[in-house]
């Protein structure tokens, strides 16, 4: 009889849809005026790793059989945690020289958000947006009170210094030189300081085998930012949408802008109800709209079946995916 | 020669559309379990002249040749100053017996937009959301920041006990008692305390004689909130949208839901990609999608004609508008 249970259960497990079911996973790190004659091979090859690492974290979560949701929040997390990204450590400074994160993710198989505003505090913004979405009745929460949240939740927090890099700070000096008047050479900036364009962001969208899409994007914002400035990144509809009838999508770019033209779920709306494909819908309005607002940045996405996008009118977008085929690809400049 | 000058511009005046252009303006104070039989006639009495009385500043301004914009800041400041709507003094109360405001507000011109969130001594958040939008070049601040920002531009501040009211906090007294398990009849509950349904809000949307469209919203939000949480008022696609090409949008319901759904865009989605009126397009998200969800609530409207409408699925909506013909119509319960 466990016998029978044994071959019974194989069985199942041979002619389950879930083992042939499409599973996907994009992410970016940021997009922005990234040209590779400002490079150096070292920092190039830092961001093509670390690019390809957490994409392969995230799909090795939705390999083992693991939620769309849990794939976002492991590429994400791993991006938070490196130093190259404006999120988590990294994230850029604002004026008074501390860090103040922001995050979202969605499920599109219930239309399920979380997302947090100028957080400080919390090691993993996106853990802390994910902590809404679970343990929460509220979409969004913003300062202190998200803090004493992600405290109840027993979330990692560390004091803001550990966001804090001299390369940020340098950026910030910068920026505030800038603003009293110096004029500075282009030449000396951060070669790969996308914030100066107001772009700095993370984000991944996946698609498990159960058929659900997940979004998620977390940004330290911008640089020099001021009077609790929150930008596109935490806004359900600007930054992150999904929705597994139509998209999945995570945005970056000058955030005041893609808010204004509600970017993410603008997208989702061209496919449900103009009928474009993904790519048309995201070309449209991040090659088209955004152009015409005078707003740079892009987006990454998947539709239902699991198809990667990306789109983006910027020099350059840091980015990378494993495709339903199981193909890596990792990219920076146009070409790419 | 300057009499040719005089008879040129009044030729001019008189064949200028601007004299000719439909102008129109539509508010709401909230949509919730608004029953008739829970009801006194002075409660009702008072609600009905508040809202006419906002409605006809906000036409005023209107037909004094201002813009849709100053329009909706002298309709929402109104109720912002009125005590009988949850926005402004009057505002609910947090789980710490505080006021926390919200308020967001966009043209539909240039689709530029302010908002703000958590604010709790500027005197009219709508005033901060305006100022947020003409002199910031960011849409969204929160917290103490955008405090900060309201004092340098010299808005009107108040010590948080001006917006709290005796009405509010009882409310949240029964709130915490029912959360602590206490048994309380409904029929001791505040007769127009929306707030019991998260639907408080105030909102106006309005045309001008320039073919401009402006959306405002503002709210104190859910009594009892806690962690910083915040509605869908502040949130440019979700409370509040404005597009002169397709629509003018302010909602007001469970926040939560709104965002999600990305109610006011999305309305604006559906008009401008499927060909709905404004009215069919807001029955399609108000009456199927939310009802979908389970989330009650309703919006007010306006299209680029000057067409006013309303849409709600709750037992009532505090409304009025002044149509293009200069109409008055005043409802709080469905058949008004």
């Amino acid at each position: 009889m466990p016998n029978t249970l044994v071959l019974f259960t194989l069985l199942l497990l041979w002619f389950s849809p879930v083992s042939a079911a499409p599973i996907a996973i994009v992410i970016h790190g940021g997009a922005g005026t990234i040209l590779k004659q400002n490079m150096t091979p070292e920092i190039e090859s830092a961001y093509r790793q670390a690019l390809t690492e957490s994409v392969q974290q995230g799909y090795a979560v939705l390999k083992q059989g693991g939620t769309s949701r849990e794939a976002v929040i492991a590429a994400i997390r791993f991006m938070e945690d490196s130093p190259l990204f404006n999120a988590g450590k990294g994230a850029v400074l604002t004026h008074e020289g501390r860090v103040e994160m922001d995050a979202s993710i969605m499920e599109g198989k219930d239309l399920n958000a979380g997302a947090v505003a100028s957080t400080t505090r919390t090691r993993n913004p996106i853990a802390l947006a994910d902590a809404i979405l679970e343990h929460s009745p509220h979409v969004m929460l913003v300062g202190s009170g998200a803090e004493e949240f992600a405290k109840q939740q027993k979330l990692a927090q560390e004091d803001n210094s550990y966001f804090q890099t001299d390369r940020r700070r340098k950026a910030l000096e910068r920026a505030i030189a800038r603003e009293r008047g110096a004029v500075l050479s282009e030449d000396a900036d951060d070669p790969v300081e996308l914030v100066k364009d107001k772009k700095g962001t993370v984000g991944a969208v996946a698609l498990d085998n159960a058929g659900n899409i997940a979004a998620g994007t977390s940004t330290g914002g911008m640089t020099n930012k001021r009077y609790g400035r929150v930008g596109d990144s935490p806004i359900i509809g600007a930054g992150t949408y999904a929705d597994n009838s139509a998209c999945g999508i995570s945005a970056t770019g000058h955030g005041e802008y893609f808010i204004r033209a509600v970017v993410a779920y603008d997208i989702c709306a061209r496919v449900k109800y103009q009928n474009l494909s993904l790519q048309a819908a995201a070309d449209a309005v991040v090659q088209e709209r955004l152009v015409d607002m005078g707003a740079d940045g892009g987006i990454v996405g998947l539709d239902p079946a699991g198809n990667v996008i990306y789109s983006f009118n910027s020099a350059g977008m840091y980015r990378a995916s494993v495709n339903t085929n199981g193909d890596l690809h990792v990219g920076i400049y146009k070409q790419d």
